[in-house]
């Protein structure tokens, strides 16, 4: 028997989750030797993945959303890379790096028909990259940063590209492949500390949007308008971008994390503007376009060992940080794509 | 010398305008017989649009929009059908027919190169059909609901199309390419006489938004959810929508009719649901696609000389009736599309 550590989902949070409360560390034990049913594979987690998405998870079971409710008083789970140890699959061999949805704890016996959200990736092992690069800038993050950005923004060369929370997980690769692109690109972050990187990743612009009028910050740092917005916060920041958007504008909507903690959203009054300015406002997921996974893994993989792009993270170690982790990220304390650092390869 | 009706632009509203405070019905004369300048044209008005894109033109000048402020204390001036009856233009000949945006007065010396904004039409004296029908379904808010429903909206069969205002002038022509598309169309319009008539027009299912709860109609009438909502209102009725759209609907924007006249517009509190839902949340203006012209005018000619489809329309006699029909518009008074017939071909 051996330890093993889970993230329990232990009440539906109104506002900000607390952990300890919504979220509870328990640890328990697990027989490694143990038969496992039929299908099922047993992985040990390497890097889990803490994302602002799972607060849309932490809700009743009763309310329909894009993706499925947690259940309560069992295992979180989300995105994971992972080592399978014992195989009854034959999709998988024992030494397999597996990457996708999975169980928040040290070792998880995932049974059919959940192995289907793992996906054999033994890329990750021959790299040379650090597998957390798999949870971020290679994994949805990244791959919402590319689809969102090509497919929903159609950008063309000489526009305008603004990013809200652009030192995050998504926005630090939108700007920077907006900046390949030939985009004038503005980001705007919570801390002057995350705005003097975004200005080292080559943002033409950026600001703190907690220290400055953000319509006059917009007006300032995009002289020309807005054509693009990819937009990560919702509310005010949204409002303020459809007052500086240009004719035929596109505002790509993978989050709207300023709206995830409250049951108060914060209201849109400019709406008419969608129709006096063309505007198009598109909402996205990005497992609904999987028909740009392998551009996406090729283009960032290139431009990552290239050095032409960059990607800052914040890593937390052991599992029973797991809790705090995702409060953090809800709460913009993170420095870029914040992960968990489980087990060493 | 003839008498000159013209209808100016006298005050900038800032609620509903009124008859005779902001717009104001100007008697003059005019010598037919007088030399026009180089390069313009003298035409009688036959018949003139009122919509409500034109209380957005009502603004201060200093005001940007996508369509021009009316200069104040000048001829206000929308959509037309005249005829040349003095050309000092090689582009007009006497006694033609023209369609397109001129001058709100029975008789207008149009110069260059206002003249550019007027095209020669005589399909419309030989086709048949009824003059008023080009400033409607065979205008500019025909052509709205051709690209809107068809370009933007990107129909399936079997989907379930919503429209609001579906008994105005865009709206009744949406609804009936819509059925012919094979969508489920459902209607709302604002008397029990008018969503008598969207069954008459065959919408499967219509409602009086001033007398139900529009959240509940909405979950009654499209037990499916909403595809396609095209969008004529704002406001409260664009909320209720997007909380009964479906997965990856469209929300095609051609108008907000009830935020033209107020200045507290309506807040939409329900944004998020654009990322949960993937929504698509589209403003257009129907100028900008001329790629489709040639489509629209040539199928809607023949569904209407087959009588596939119906248009009503709601009539005014005489120019100095223009402030009052517009005002009805503005007001949802009108029942179809409102026309001012000044004289007859």
């Amino acid at each position: 028997m051996v330890s093993n550590t889970q993230v329990i989902f232990a009440k539906v949070p109104t506002t900000f989750p607390v952990a300890g409360e919504h979220m509870v560390v328990k640890k328990s034990e697990i027989d490694l030797d143990a038969e496992i049913p039929q299908g099922a594979i047993l992985t040990k987690t390497l890097d889990l993945s803490v994302d602002p998405y799972m607060r849309g998870r932490m809700r009743d079971a009763s309310v329909e959303s894009y993706s499925p409710a947690f259940p309560l008083n069992q295992t979180m789970s989300g995105y994971v890379v992972a080592q399978v140890i014992k195989s009854n699959n034959s999709k998988f061999t024992v030494g397999d790096i597996v990457y996708g949805l999975g169980g928040y704890a040290e070792y998880v016996v995932t049974p059919e028909p959940y192995t289907a959200l793992l996906t054999v990736r033994n890329d990750i092992k021959d790299s040379g990259l650090p597998v957390s690069n798999y949870l971020g800038v290679l994994g949805m993050p990244g791959m919402t940063a590319y689809v969102g950005l090509i497919k929903f923004g159609k950008p063309v060369k000489g526009e305008t590209l603004y990013v809200s929370a652009a030192s995050g997980a998504v926005g630090q690769l939108v700007g920077q492949i907006g900046a390949r692109l030939g985009l004038r690109v503005v980001g705007s972050a919570g801390s002057d500390e995350k705005v003097d990187y975004l200005k080292e990743l080559g943002f033409d612009a950026a600001f703190n949007y907690k220290t400055v009028d953000i319509q006059q910050a917009l007006g300032e740092h995009c002289p020309n308008g807005i054509d693009i917005y990819f937009e990560n916060v919702g509310g005010k920041m949204l409002q303020a971008v459809i007052d500086h958007a240009n004719k035929f504008a596109r505002i790509v909507c993978c989050g709207m994390i300023s709206q995830y903690n409250t049951q108060n959203p914060e209201p849109i009054y400019n709406m008419m503007k969608v129709v006096s300015k063309s505007l198009e406002i598109r909402g996205f997921i990005v497992s609904d376009s999987p028909e740009m996974n392998e551009a996406f893994r090729r283009d960032v993989t290139e431009w990552l060992k290239t050095g032409e792009i960059k990607y800052r993270e914040d890593i937390v170690e052991g599992i029973e940080n797991t809790p705090e982790a995702l409060i953090d990220v809800l709460r913009g304390k993170n420095f870029g794509k914040k992960v968990v650092h489980v087990a060493d390869l």
